[in-house]
């Protein structure tokens, strides 16, 4: 694939890779987003040169300061804009002369107000870019993330890339995605917001990940698709050797409304994009949640071979629940298999007939056949793959016996874990806590635990619908992939 | 409704409500269940008479040690027995020469191993309890939480009583459908976990409960039905009066057959099931937290009026899905009242085109209409009814300036319901945390407007889904109670 499409004048790839940056509007003021564009950059220590303009400050946050572009002595490759809306043509016109590749236009106010002469301006700022042979990311959005770079869009990201990417319309959107992702362990390769894409659209962040070698998974947050055609030939194209996950917002009336509001996207028919999506195994996720649920499971080592899970700890009632919440999400939760049923026998005979999957931990108190040992058995049988590991937080012990017990379980769950013989999947559960309730034994506890997982590259999930819907997903795109080839 | 059965001795009010309680199979060792049964009753301040009862020591925990039942001098209304099975026979003898009302048996390993003699010990036990008089509830359960009279199955839980009644099959399903009730600001007026249900069964509790003038809403968790005529009579009386919310387990073959070890549960045919509970206006809840989502719904004040609700807070993004996520659920998010566009019109008038519902804060800043101003338009608006207000979290602001913005917004919020002019429902979002994250300013913050929030009694949720089908169903509840009438 070609990543310069038609009206390209510089790559994509040279875009996301700037050597030097200038924050236009940038500000020592903390109200101000041209402070927080410094820190973005200041913070994770991009490594190229970073200039700050505006005429009202001799410096700011001890960057060279300058009080226009055509000021800056050396050469600017990138330029973030925070002016408002009505300076940006000459701007434009400044980054032409300066043979600045591309503007970031934080900058909103344009289309999606409904205003009839913002959208003119819209479009006489993309003539011009054209006129000067620079490329537009926005308006209205947050720009780019690129770990490798040192380049981000908000605070608290990953300095260390990964193999996620993104292509976030919504720039609140692409700051949740990325945090809530980290949160889990889940890290990326390159996250773009690109608001109303005036010039640069989902369909050339598209094309461009496809062939990025540093990105294996592709997500997708979209109001709506500007080159519907382009659009499904990508899909058609990239779908079959990497992922590609879609969250559509604007699929109500009142979502709709909103999209145009928020980035003037125009949402298409829900029912036709849908069947497209399926039709060329492009994986729709229902929620953000459920696009970080995603982007953990798909950041494990190995795609996820089949549909059977076997499910172990937690108490009776948790089992159950379980059991239904995997079935509903479509996996099977078949029995143990024959082998395993052997040697339980053969330890215990009479837990033979009561250990089932899944494997109730609670039943096992004081018996010969211990959790561990059953983990054991599991382990060693070639027959399982998917081994879902319910924390057992619902035992009725307090304190410091509780949290001994907890631990000693994410000590077995880790054990399995190394032998590499499947993949764990561990599941802790995650309630609204309060300030008060953060300083609890409990909750420090499971959040100590969660975090000892997170590091060991385990995926930890906040219940099983949420961690059977996704493997669902992902073991459905690799049985469909083999299909469609 | 008459609240003692053709085979009841004893009201179940008087044993919610004993006056003594012996803990038989009480224990010092931390790693027994008798010594965390003795700290349940110890802990919140049981104010009846507590006795340890093993043989094995003079003293446990500073309490009055006997071993057995028959030393104990004075009387004892209630058990909780924590010794093994074999005892069990032996323990309702001595039980019903003391003239105890109710054993409770936390013992398991009866019916739901799956083994005959087991079995056929635990139809000797209810052999020997209708004998001597005595109630049963279990075996393999956690038993009574009944926070005015002090008496706790669990740690952590409220001891402040409120309206939510609870008969929650599973032990570690009781515990925590209080425990992450409680971190909502959700309280109880009595919960009971009867696992097997050999004696006293959901009917029975149903039956008490829907007489209980402390109980208000009454939340299920079964595994199975015993008596199939009497659950649905029950059903049909009661849920015309009182809210009733039903979360099945056993709905999928793996979850039937985990129902069976783990209760001995049969589960009935899961669509027989749900056209019942639609027939007499009771709830199904989908899983354990939209339980808690439903217990956190009905304990406002009011019942919900109608299906529309207003919008405000979070960036564009957050806006374009919560519209989704709203209608998809099946609310209604109407354009904002003629009245309140006037008046925004007056003040500002190219913005009156651009807001609507949802109210996209991010929008407004440097504008004339600012949020608190907005939130007073909106307040003031009769046919405003429910407000969903999203933190604006998603913006891309950070450190001290995020934390005030966010706190500005709460104080907003906090403002705005004590008008009392309408519901206000806050959401917050709920990433997982590991224990590093919960030192970072931004998860702080959040757990403490959170905090702020659950203790002026304002609805928190951890996403505009979870906010809505829980409002959803709340509100069709009281749609079809006035047509059911």
């Amino acid at each position: 694939m070609n990543n310069i499409n038609s009206t390209s004048f510089h790559t994509i790839d040279e875009i996301f890779n700037p050597a030097s940056i200038a924050v236009v509007g940038a500000s020592p003021e903390i109200g101000s987003i041209g402070y927080h564009y410094l820190q973005y950059l200041l913070g994770p220590g991009y490594e190229g040169q970073i200039y700050a303009v505006n005429p009202r400050y001799p410096k700011i946050l001890d960057l060279p300061t300058y009080s226009c572009l055509e000021d800056i002595p050396g050469n600017v490759e990138y330029v973030i804009s925070c002016i408002s809306a009505g300076g940006v043509i000459d701007l434009i016109k400044q980054s032409g002369a300066k043979k600045v590749k591309a503007v970031h236009l934080f900058t909103a106010r344009f289309s999606e107000t409904g205003d009839p002469a913002a959208k003119k301006l819209e479009l006489e700022i993309l003539e011009e870019a054209r006129k000067q042979k620079v490329r537009l990311i926005g308006p209205n959005c947050m720009g780019i993330y690129n770990p490798k770079a040192g380049i981000h869009f908000n605070y608290d990201l990953p300095t260390i890339a990964g193999n996620i990417g993104g292509i976030i319309q919504s720039g609140g959107l692409a700051g949740d995605f990325v945090r809530f992702g980290a949160l889990r362990g889940v890290s990326f390769s390159k996250v773009v917001s690109f608001g109303n894409g005036l010039d640069l659209n989902e369909c050339d962040f598209l094309d461009y990940l496809a062939d990025d070698s540093d990105t294996r998974v592709i997500f997708l947050y979209l109001e709506g698709v500007q080159d519907g055609p382009r659009f499904i030939s990508l899909l058609k194209q990239i779908a079959s050797h990497k992922p590609i996950i879609i969250l559509k917002g604007g699929r109500t009336f009142a979502g709709c409304k909103a999209a145009a509001s928020h980035t003037a996207s125009i949402a298409g028919a829900a029912d036709i994009f849908s069947q497209v999506l399926k039709q060329h195994n492009v994986i729709r996720a229902k929620d953000l949640t459920e696009m970080i649920d995603l982007a953990v499971g798909f950041s494990m080592p190995a795609p996820v071979k089949n549909k059977n899970i076997t499910m172990v700890g937690g108490g009776g009632g948790k089992c159950v629940l379980s059991s239904d919440e995997a079935e509903e999400a479509g996996l099977c939760v078949p029995a143990l298999p024959i082998q395993v049923v052997a040697e339980i026998a053969e330890k215990e005979p009479e837990m033979a007939q009561w250990i089932g999957n899944p494997v109730d931990f609670s039943i096992m108190y004081g018996r010969k056949i211990s959790p561990p040992l059953m983990l054991d058995l599991l382990a060693n049988s070639p027959e399982i793959d998917l081994l879902f590991c319910n924390i057992t937080d619902d035992n009725p012990f307090g304190g410091d016996f509780w949290v001994k017990w907890i631990q000693n379980e994410i000590d077995q769950y880790l054990r399995i874990a190394s032998l590499g013989k499947q993949q764990i999947i561990v599941i802790i559960c995650n309630p609204q806590l309060t300030q008060s309730a953060m300083n609890n034994w409990r909750w420090i506890t499971l959040a100590k635990q969660r975090e000892r997982l997170i590091k060991a590259g385990i995926p930890v999930f906040s219940s099983i619908k949420r961690a059977s819907r996704a493997i669902y997903k992902i073991a459905d795109y690799y049985e469909k992939k083999k299909t469609l080839k």
